[in-house]
């Protein structure tokens, strides 16, 4: 990284702590401040003098309550730190608190079952002499052993944990991550290693979603032909599910289970089809989208059915909560059933939204006889809803918010669809109570957190950690930490080394790009792919689907899938382009890394025309290489002429920009997202006459203007 | 590849392909030969005209017998070939035969439990209108589908088969991967890609080494101590042994287990010491080598225990054998125990061989009580063993011709052991019966086949892919294709073709080598670092422990474990120096090649200095800076004198080669493998005035002469 711009990092991250330290201590130590990358950022950081050296003979002591959770949880964060340091480290607990590096202390085990009432607040001083963790339950000492394995360091002298005193507890209670087993099976790995990388990053509550018109992922004892026939064979054995909630609960993680219905319940009318409003058969549902399966809402079999299923759900989760779903049913199936109608003519049901009311208040007697609280997507808020029902928002904060006043718990999830491809800062700024809410400081109470969703159309065993990761630890953070750590930039840097992290756990969002590009290219030799891909990412929202229509037994091995969202070259490309720029009329900053980039993807444009001959599985590449040789040509040429001095004519300037705009449609799916820097290029050399006429911030805040897409 | 590469591998292939095919066709379709990748190459294949198109609408039809494990099959096929070609292929079968691309005819299941009876021949038979696979049993099936997946190509014009006719069978029967679980765990995710990887190659034996001196691996319910005290909790539960069983069965692959006794058996007397020839207590060994605690063979009780625990094994595992191990007890515990030297004085047993010969018979009773035959390794051979026990052959191929004369079945591993890091072209040649065997053919069919042996001191998770691939695959080739498939390069052609192809079955082979170096760089940029490590192999043999001592609790995650046996960088360096030099006096071919990489290579050992003072993990590589500084240095210097035509001096040449020498050491337990190389490079820069009075043939075999250390 260059110098300045460590120092405008500096520069933030101290701002960003300083508002929690105002420490003195802090103005002696900044290079050390500079250098931690916590993520989520504690409550309040306090930076001290000195630090803990992490050599071979690191050991961990327990002091007031321990239990199996907290010593299984302290085996894990040896086996860490020995291989992030490659030191052979004990993994026996010292018995003399003096003799031990670490000493944990905790006062009990914390709620028998996870619970969003959970105390996950610690304490964590580092000085010269030992490391000291407290916490009141084993799950706030499992918070602060992530914060403590965040903290390692190293230099010439070795490994060492900084001097530090960290107070921190959550900013809110319910951080979740909604992971879609329904569109596609996910194998117990892979809920494995992400409930991992939740406790890394100190989510605590996996959502489940375990049904939809795609699948049924559960094994029912009672009604098998839900998993026999909803599934295609993929789902999860109740043991598989005792052990999955069991591993969660290692993490001081909750398992909260979510059975969509009366909509987004194709797969279960398949075995079952006297529960549909429609005659059926039914079958698996293949395609994405909204579809007008839905449970008969009027027949007493159904309630019947649901008490039997439910019950039974009810007994394999033990969470208070069990989410029902409840979106997106648009009653098309209602409509056109004459009993249906006949029954809401005679109960004085007026809509299809009263009568999913009535439907859901039929759900909630059954979950209330099995002690289970209910959560379901907005659509579920009724004035005949009690209000100890949690509200789930997705389609925007003002159903949080409206809930909120209205005495719901909620959580929102608008704002974190991890699969619509956004960039971590988009949803780095979604917050669940943001500065100008109107919500009373009671009615705030009400807002529990929040839930990335990773919604499953297009993810697979192979793909599924690059959609989540890393952007999923920046909404952790938003959910834990001080609503005042807010610096994009600084989060982009700890993003980075939490990233990496996240690899020690198993997680593939990093290492299976270069798997994917290998097999598309059908060779090692991948270079300029990986080049052309650091500048695409998957087209947002569900324009995919559009452009690129696939079912759900698609191969998800396409570019699309290689490329990941929120393009860290990008990201650095246009920084580099506003130094460049800013450094008007000299054009020094940056120069030869610009020109050594742009000329790498010109260089990879030419190289990718016989590899996509070769490989048939790249062909729709073939549009993408044209726009990046016009966008490395624009920049290249645009680069020359600022630096040159010379000013472009208004042709040549027309002519790239014509081309930037046919470089900038989406292809296969894709998009580069280097477009803008281009553009600002291009217009920067043809307004190179105005710089005499005005100052350089002046011009380059014309040309920023300018280079915004009309 | 360089086109003389090409020609030269063309050549050896059509030699090789030759032998088995005798068809005219063949000079007709070379191009076509020349791009197969087939991996085992099959018993003949015959090149026909045409090629099959594989497009969106590939479908595949069975005829005669067809059951789950063969339709589960064709969905992973059609998987696969999904994955690669990104076409979204239909899953369902074609209900009119002649519409499918591919037609499969079995006539039976084949073997209940996997079997070494079973018959696995196939003929896979592809013209442009249709492929057909026959073959007598499923399992047959199971393998032409990994050569139809192997068969797969492209070029501009799309995906094809081309038209082949295969007649395949296995040349010998048992064809095994041993994977130790003993020493390290291994979680079942990594069983169950390494069985896909074994099919993909037609492995068929998982030699499951359950028991070790550090820890027993199975849940025994009659004898729990075994797995509570003996595996630190890291052990198969008996439905996850019967899960992994059926992943195998699924693909053809019998699951052989062993349980090592008397020796190698620490783990089972933590929990039952009275077993133990010394009085205990144990602990569960963490250390490397061979162990004293041996189980008493002269109590009545530990015949019990074993009965006990063998009959519960034996209704666990169904295959028809049962591997007691049976190596390396020195029988030091027996030297010292009054008692057995009383019993052996008694009983008329002369030696420890004998007593464990005793103890042997005593075993066998055991298994053949329950149904089971007896295979262990060649230490059990004796007179009194009956000769339906297997022989496995550890120390050299001499017991195993010995075994076969005395009419004992036998299988190989001396020369398979992938755990010592040698090159897979030295696995390739170790044949179990090579052509100058003084075996008759009768006594040759004693000869079963043979084994790779994965043994766990060293290998995690992470790594244990890369120690078992590709190389094993060269291996599987030696025990399956016809003994005059044997030309190395051509393996080599093929076995990278067949190493990307293992990633798509999860194989971490590849992609887990830069996350090593990111975490142990602590950063993105880890370049420099896979330069070094590409020029590296871990040292051979046992030398890793002497040179760098670690338990079984220590991090695998050092620069030795990132780097991988058998380095492709070398081996292209080592045949471009070749060329290079085979070009005298001109010394043009591979110039510019060669100038780059030493470049590289230079470069790489200026930008490791700061990296590895950043990171402590990489201290054990300073000295491997120097070493990588002095090869390039030396490389360069040498390259500049040949292309210039100037001789260098005597004294240039000795101080390179001193330097040489010590770069030659092993350092951090990693050593490089391009010094060889490196030194005909600069022995020939002072040798470059005998050019004249000699050929450039006999001037370049003088320089490999003396290149070759004394």
């Amino acid at each position: 990284m260059p110098a300045n711009m460590r120092t405008a990092i500096y520069l933030c991250l101290a701002f960003v702590l300083g508002s929690v330290i105002g420490n003195p201590v802090v103005a002696n130590q900044r290079s050390t401040v500079n250098e931690l990358a916590l993520m989520p950022v504690p409550a309040s950081v306090k930076i001290q003098p000195g630090r803990l050296p992490v050599s071979a003979t690191f050991t961990v002591a327990t002091k007031g309550y321990a239990d199996d959770r907290l010593r299984a949880a302290i085996t894990r964060m040896i086996a860490r730190l020995a291989g992030r340091t490659v030191l052979s480290l004990s993994y026996d607990l010292a018995a003399d608190e003096n003799a031990a590096a670490l000493v944990i202390q905790c006062e009990r085990a914390g709620e028998l079952v996870p619970s969003f009432k959970e105390d996950e607040s610690y304490r964590l001083n580092v000085t010269d002499k030992q490391a000291r963790l407290t916490a009141p339950t084993v799950v706030g000492a499992l918070r602060g052993l992530e914060t403590l394995l965040q903290l390692l360091q190293s230099d010439r002298d070795g490994f060492f944990l900084p001097g530090v005193e960290i107070t921190d507890q959550p900013r809110f209670q319910w951080r979740g991550l909604l992971i879609d087993v329904g569109r596609h099976y996910q194998p117990l790995e892979v809920l494995r290693r992400n409930l991992d990388a939740m406790a890394a990053v100190k989510l605590n509550v996996l959502h489940w979603h375990l049904s939809e018109d795609q699948g049924f992922r559960v094994e029912s004892k009672k009604y098998p032909k839900l998993q026999q026939m909803g599934s295609d064979g993929l789902y999860y054995t109740q043991d598989q599910v005792k052990d999955i909630i069991g591993y969660a609960r290692e993490r001081g993680i909750r398992v909260v289970p979510e059975f969509d219905i009366p909509g987004h319940a194709t797969s279960w009318l398949v075995g079952y089809p006297e529960l549909g409003s429609a005659p059926g058969p039914y079958k698996i549902e293949r395609g994405a989208g909204i579809f007008e399966p839905a449970l008969d809402p009027t027949r007493e079999q159904t309630y019947k059915f649901l008490d039997g299923i439910l019950g039974e759900m009810a007994g394999l989760f033990p969470d208070e909560y069990m989410h029902i779903g409840g979106d997106e049913n648009e009653g098309k199936q209602w409509d056109r059933n004459q009993q249906i109608q006949a029954f809401m003519k005679e109960k004085g049901i007026k809509d299809n939204h009263a009568l999913q009311a009535y439907f859901n208040q039929r759900v909630l007697k059954i979950l209330q006889k099995y002690n289970k609280k209910m959560i379901g997507w907005e659509e579920i808020m009724h004035p005949d809803l009690p209000t100890n029902a949690v509200i789930h928002s997705w389609r925007g904060p003002a159903s949080l918010a409206e809930a909120a006043k209205r005495g719901y718990n909620g959580i929102l999830s608008a704002g974190y669809y991890i699969d619509l491809s956004f960039p971590a800062s988009q949803h780095y700024v979604a917050d669940p109570l943001p500065e100008n809410s109107t919500l009373s400081a009671e009615e705030a109470k009400h807002v529990l957190g929040g839930e990335a969703t990773m919604w499953g159309e297009w993810v697979s065993p192979e793909t599924i950690d690059s959609r989540i990761w890393p952007r999923t630890a920046a909404i952790a953070e938003r959910l834990w930490s001080p609503r005042s750590v807010n610096n994009v930039d600084d989060m982009y840097r700890r993003l980075a080394v939490i990233s990496r992290q996240l690899e020690e756990l198993g997680l593939t969002h990093e290492k299976n790009k270069g798997m994917l590009l290998r097999r598309l290219a059908n060779s090692d030799n991948t270079g300029p792919l990986r080049t052309l891909t650091s500048l695409l990412e998957p087209v947002k929202e569900y324009r995919r689907y559009e452009m690129r229509p696939q079912t759900m037994l698609s191969p998800l091995t396409g570019l699309v899938d290689a490329a990941r969202p929120d393009s860290d070259t990008a990201r650095h490309f246009t920084s580099n382009v506003d130094e460049f720029l800013s450094d008007a009329p000299r054009f020094a900053l940056y120069r030869s890394t610009l020109e050594r980039t742009l000329t790498e993807w010109q260089n990879a444009s030419r190289a990718l025309g016989p590899m996509v001959d070769r490989s048939p599985a790249l062909q729709e590449a073939r549009p993408l290489l044209n726009s990046l040789s016009a966008i490395a040509e624009a920049g290249l040429e645009a680069t020359s002429y600022l630096t040159a001095g010379n000013a472009a004519t208004t042709e040549w300037r027309d002519a790239q920009l014509a081309r930037l705009d046919e470089a900038a449609k989406p292809k296969a799916a894709l998009e580069f997202v280097v477009i803008t820097s281009v553009r600002k290029l291009v217009i920067a050399a043809a307004e190179l006459p105005q710089l005499k006429s005005t100052t350089p911030v002046e011009w380059n805040k014309r040309v920023t203007i300018m280079a915004a897409k009309p």
